[in-house]
């Protein structure tokens, strides 16, 4: 008789499967209101992990790191029409603070470019204070319809840098270094995502901007997810806050601005870009945890090998974690493991010790070999890197099988529909082609000109729309 | 003619030396909404340092971070009646959300006991699952009406710690573990802060908790400052929320638990206890920049000294920053690294090169003398650890300098309003003397045994009150 599986598998229910291993990998669980999530031990370390690495490469690119309100007076909102327009169905209002009803309600920040332009303003006097280069770690609220956990929660943790600059070609070219020399090296290089980079199209664009570049990625099920957004704010909220300078040439001049953004959401793209119908797979670089060494029985010599075993490993610097819980079957423990998606398990039992090998279970490639135990920590680092760099070629490859090029606005519906990319050319589809997709859920990603390269304009010659349904 | 202070000497108007300071040094401003904050990147970089250093240690206890969300249903603070009790006055209230009013309205947090129970309860079944420990890192709120930057803010950052035993021995012991071993350990030997460890009176404890420890430093004015508070919250909340376990005796009972935090008051404190005239003394171990190599004037060979200088300090591992930014007078750089604290200062202009040697500073003693430049490597680190120490001994000092035995009311409550501490036999003072302080803006800070240890009973014999005005 088959075994019953842990997950219901992604061909039968993709939606499912997620919250299935959401749940059962211990990621995280719903809030108490609607649409807020706690996010488990297992799933923060995973959060941490990227922090720690994005935080580093931000840091590199001159970028400090600051701490701006929660609340908002609501007059900011305001203050940029556009932006105004694309928040206010998404807010949370606090009409009460201290007991007493406040004389002006304030807004739980959605996002930060009014609060921080209003300080920028005061910080920013002459063309020597830019260019001014803040990102923040921090929880944002935009209230949620139809949440679903890490992709889309009424609160969610996120980095968001903004800057300002003194003229638009600065500005301009650190948007594009943080879109890619940040986000997209991070997310192919650690994350081992697969990532198309291009420009959104009008529709598509942040309030307030003047440019979105964005990163998408497709799912196991063939849909798209925004994985990282960052926006060239031309003057706009400089305008709205009066955020000027004093440019060397002795005139007062607008700044020119930047504000770019990633989330917790990239751990829901980590399990619906490389989890399989077993769980997880964490792309070793990432992994908290890359190895575990199991003992299968409880016995003294056992025990000893494992952690034994596991202090050779860390010496040889991987991150080890044993196992020695032999209270609980060792079947349960396996299965665990499986669905947390710890890229190498290495298996000790009675039999093993005798003939001097450990079993080495694979969970990206999957397979099992027994290996000499002495082989261990030179083995181990190889077969994390050839790991990395498989999961990045899979995520490549079916994005590839199960990308359409098309010309016709019905042939990308079709294509999307049957849980695929299209690639159509922007001077065939154009807003209206964009607006009669809209109608079938259907989205342009992002615009891409023809030589793979982030467009100038939506109107570039060449450029190819990315054609989705999408998270 | 005497030039005009950079700051507000302390002695005139310590309030106000705090915060010139805040605001010369560049570590905060006042949010638009009442009683918040901007965390600037210097007051921020403090910030991060101290989480840094912090996490690992709480990491070192087996501890784990999650992250609970921000809003919590109001419902839920009214299940443990002291805790609402202390708590609504303090609260923010958010009533619509999504353009809606909500059905219930929601609590931004204030801390996050209740909603951790509420989950603790699901995640914890069996004495398998205890200790079950976990951490986070979050923003809370907590309305101010008299709000003053870093001290008390209506939303501040912080560290909070929840965790679930077995038995009352285990939860009373991991509460001690956090006041010694994580909280006094890193403001001792990072933070160079002086602080008594004590036990709050009934009075003062926190909502809910059945004894709360806390760290209680002395501010360069004599007044006490609260520095961090690990509760022992006995089984309050696991009744309220129905936390309960089977016990290896196949008993269900409930959990016994501990809360322990710890915020960005610690920044506060850190100016208040170290500061001068001339502004921050930041202590090496935290500094972000331990010494920073100022350029006096922009000659190649000054600038390309100071470049190497750096490097080679950066080399003998010392956190160092190059300060080539010739085109602002030196005088104004200089002032302004003296108020941002940083512990040692190497100036280097051509006439020091001429004689192959620089010009040290050092914040912390204060004084100057020149150095021979290859005598900097292996001078810098010795320094840094002799001013750590010297940090720490001069707030001792001042501490047992303004520190006054006595045996009355009327004499305790004179020592404070001299500005200093009064110790005074608890069993002098009692509840009743406790109540007429208050009334004199006076309170007992903490309880401490004869021998200096931790009382475990506010009357145990021999129990000596620590009693102050109190930020």
């Amino acid at each position: 008789m088959a075994k019953a599986p842990v997950l219901t598998p992604q061909a039968e229910d993709f939606p499912r499967w997620y919250q299935d291993l959401i749940n059962k990998a211990e990621l995280a669980d719903n809030g108490p209101v609607r649409g807020t999530m706690v996010i488990r031990p297992y799933g923060y370390g995973l959060w941490e992990r990227m922090q720690q690495d994005m935080d580093a490469r931000i840091k590199a690119e001159g970028v400090q790191n600051a701490y701006f309100p929660l609340f908002i007076p609501q007059s900011y909102l305001t203050k940029e029409a556009e932006h105004v327009e694309g928040f206010a169905p998404e807010l949370a209002i606090v009409t009460h603070g201290g007991g007493k009803k406040l004389e002006e309600p304030v807004v739980v920040r959605p996002t930060s470019e009014t609060i921080i332009n209003e300080y920028f303003a005061k910080w920013v006097q002459s063309y020597r204070d830019l260019p001014l280069l803040i990102n923040q770690w921090a929880n944002v609220v935009r209230w949620e319809l139809r949440p679903r956990l890490f992709l889309r929660t009424s609160e969610f943790l996120w980095q968001e840098g903004h800057t300002a600059h003194a003229t638009y070609e600065d500005a301009r070219d650190f948007a594009s270094r943080i879109h890619r020399h940040v986000y997209a090296d991070f997310m192919e290089n650690v994350l081992a995502m697969d990532v198309v980079l291009g420009r959104k199209t009008a529709k598509e664009r942040f309030a307030g901007a003047i440019n979105t570049l964005t990163l998408e990625g497709m799912m196991g099920d063939g849909k798209a997810l925004q994985l990282g957004t960052s926006h060239e704010l031309g003057q706009n909220f400089a305008r709205a806050f009066n955020t000027q300078f004093l440019s060397k040439e002795g005139k007062q001049e607008l700044v020119w601005q930047t504000s770019w953004g990633s989330t917790t959401r990239m751990v829901g793209a980590l399990v619906m870009m490389h989890g399989d119908d077993s769980g997880l797979r964490i792309p070793p670089r990432l992994a908290p945890v890359q190895a575990v060494v199991l003992a299968i029985k409880g016995d003294e010599a056992v025990l000893a090998k494992v952690r034994e075993i596991g202090d050779r490993l860390t010496a040889a610097g991987v991150r080890v974690q044993v196992d020695d819980r032999t209270d609980t079957p060792f079947g349960r423990r396996a299965v665990d493991w499986e669905l947390k998606g710890v890229p190498v398990r290495i298996e000790v039992g009675p039999r093993d010790l005798e003939g001097g090998t450990a079993m080495v279970v694979r969970r990206i490639p999957g397979g099992k070999e027994p290996v000499r135990l002495d082989a261990l920590p030179d083995l181990l680092p190889k077969v994390l890197e050839e790991d990395q760099a498989l999961l990045l070629r899979q995520a490549r490859e079916r994005r590839e099988a199960r990308t359409t090029d098309v010309r016709t606005v019905e042939e990308a519906a079709e294509a999307a529909a049957a849980g695929g990319w299209a690639r159509i050319p922007w001077a065939d589809l154009g807003p209206e082609g964009e607006a009669a997709l809209a109608e079938q859920a259907v989205s342009v990603r992002c615009l891409v000109a023809e030589d793979g390269s982030v467009p100038d304009a939506d109107d570039a010659p060449g450029n190819v729309a990315f054609v989705a349904r999408a998270y």
